[in-house]
């Protein structure tokens, strides 16, 4: 049973539900770590639950991996992989940039996805129809925009400060470079690159659940990502996806 | 005539007709500096001509002070100052925490403003009678949150970039001390603190237009925003905003 638009916007819809109504209010907020500010919330844990029940009643035996509620049968070929609110810390300063991802893989590639941003009524999501948009301003498909030269780029990182030891001198090096570089983006930011509207992303330490829903809908938009090495993005690490197969190697050259 | 609600959304309605249609739209990106990367679009020309028709109509005594289309009649006592797309650099990034700026001056003070964001479909704005909210989610009056230590506080900032000289080091003390930094923010999170999701925003060099529209959305809402060294905030300058009295007198002693 392929994966339907339909599908994804009923995994949206069900993830919506249990977000929206938490956004912006103060009382939902607590602590992931005691000893840190790792904020989750209620609906971070509720949504997931919403979208595993979504997942379970459409493709009871495949394997679903999540933020939250951990893995489930994920010795599967296929798996879903679900970050019910990515960007938690845009969530807690209401901030609307944060985003519900699920993405499935088989065999360990990603091959069908969603970003979902319900207080502006956004969905960008990926099947193997191809990569499309749908909220203000109406559905279209989506394609990244020909950038092939770093001087011409626009570069989103969520903050230069993740970027630890050796790693910031080649970050600050390709912020240098680019013409426009802008911080705080979460997984808003790699939508962006699908859409044509910026042309790299760069974030390094990425687990799995932050960038699989993302990965299809970047690389049927004509992007590409990969780690810094260049290797499949599906299992994290340090990631960077541009607009072009050009722009992503004279990015990869930098950080590498 | 005193500025109501209803004037405040048909100058937001007015701006949006200009600037929504051009969003995401990369045709409309021009550089406004050959030298270097200071977009502007005709969105914010467009716009700000559209608020001074607006304006004009209303209060043909006013004066108008406007970053694209300069100073009219200045010398009278209420002076509206406007920046079209506070954040350009957002709006042709796709974002949508870019918003437009529009307050009114009464012998220098900042008396009435609003900031719109037309993708999100927000109004923040301020009149005589407080400070208020439109948009996904319902109408309500704002208030910031009563945090009054900066362990407790978040904290936003455009980019730590923008802080030179010896005020990096002052501002990285003050990024060290608090709850949670973001950055990326613009004028959105000028509204974020007047919303009770946000407790602190600092933006070194501000023009006047960046800051006299959100003034009162945070004065009438329970905050205070003055510049480093306590001055109003009317003419820009290095520009600090916090939830409570007690908040910003903590982070001006770091910043001063």
């Amino acid at each position: 049973m392929p994966v339907t638009a339909e599908f994804m916007r009923r995994v949206a819809a069900a993830a919506a539900a249990e977000t929206l109504p938490r956004f912006r209010s103060q009382a939902a907020v607590a602590n992931k770590l005691a000893g840190g500010f790792d904020p989750v919330t209620e609906a971070d844990r509720e949504a997931e639950r919403a979208i595993r029940a979504v997942i379970a009643a459409e493709f009871p035996e495949h394997g679903i991996l999540g933020e939250e509620h951990g893995a489930e049968n994920t010795g599967n070929s296929h798996v879903w992989v679900i970050d019910p609110i990515d960007g938690t810390r845009a969530f807690i300063s209401g901030l609307p940039v944060w985003g519900t991802l699920v993405g499935l893989t088989v065999d360990g590639d990603a091959v069908a996805g969603l970003m979902s941003q319900p207080f502006t009524g956004e969905l960008y999501y990926a099947t193997e129809e191809g990569s499309f948009y749908e909220g203000p301003g109406g559905a279209r498909r989506l394609s990244t925009r020909p950038t092939k030269k770093l001087a011409d780029a626009t570069l989103f990182t969520t903050t230069p400060a993740l970027f630890k030891g050796g790693q910031r001198a080649l970050y600050d090096r390709l912020e240098a470079t680019v013409r426009l570089p802008r911080y705080g983006t979460d997984c808003y930011a790699f939508a962006m690159v699908a859409a044509g509207h910026a042309d790299i992303v760069t974030d390094p330490g990425l687990q799995s659940y932050d960038i699989v829903g993302l990965i299809p809908i970047i690389e049927r938009a004509g992007g590409v990502v990969t780690t810094f090495d260049g290797r499949p993005a599906e299992q994290g690490g340090d990631i960077l996806a541009a607009a072009t197969p050009e722009l992503h190697a004279a990015a990869m050259a930098m950080l590498a």
